[in-house]
């Protein structure tokens, strides 16, 4: 079985040195409605500089790009060299203006195509008995 | 601007009344690698069941579809209608078997397409100063 569903970039990161936003796409300005009244979202982006066939098929890396970490399936980590570029990344709002959402910073590259936006909501995490891996 | 990106299923969610599992194609096995140091998984899924023209042009709903949440953007929530159907959802591994992953439950159906998984680190949640609307 081999499944394969398409995406379209719903907006874009955009920072400086100082700043950091995310600019959302006119046509999906309506699919703001209301963010204002969460701190934190969720940003989901694509990892573009990695989407070629060959790093595509990357499954297993030095987490951190550490030969001391040991070799580790990309899906126990957040690598972007992964089958499907997803990034994920929490951020604090700042100041939604219009279509763009300000935000405090975000470890993602000036141009990176957004994906999808999703409020973030703690009690959906769990409270205890979390665990990882030493080289985290 | 219109960027588009294409994603493989890299598995299926599987669950009974009793049961919750991830099968992880074979061809996509060796990224598991050490995720059995981790507790806790973030799943990403594909709302197959919305992937239409026409629910992908849903910008608005009823949070957790009921008339009195005020009408809201779909960024500002985890409604399965959105233009790029990624579901996230985190999940609580019970044991890893081969290319299986069992975990304890989750909010998927039985079939849903798996387009990613990504270990889940507490410390990159924010610890305080979150806020939420009133409807969540």
């Amino acid at each position: 079985m081999s499944q394969s569903f398409y995406l379209n970039a719903i907006g874009t990161v955009r920072k400086t040195d100082e700043k950091a936003w995310i600019e959302i796409f006119n046509k999906y300005g309506d699919a703001l409605l209301g963010l204002d009244g969460f701190s934190h979202i969720y940003v989901f982006y694509w990892f573009d500089q990695n989407d070629s066939p060959e790093k595509r098929k990357t499954l297993q890396v030095h987490p951190r790009k550490e030969p001391g970490n040991p070799l580790t399936g990309v899906f126990a980590t957040h690598s972007p060299r992964r089958p499907n570029l997803i990034a994920l990344t929490l951020c604090k709002i700042e100041s939604i203006v219009g279509n763009i959402i300000h935000i405090e910073e975000i470890d993602a590259y000036d141009g990176s195509p957004v994906i999808d936006i999703k409020c973030y909501i703690p009690s959906a995490d769990p409270d205890a008995g979390v665990r990882v891996p030493d080289w985290v």
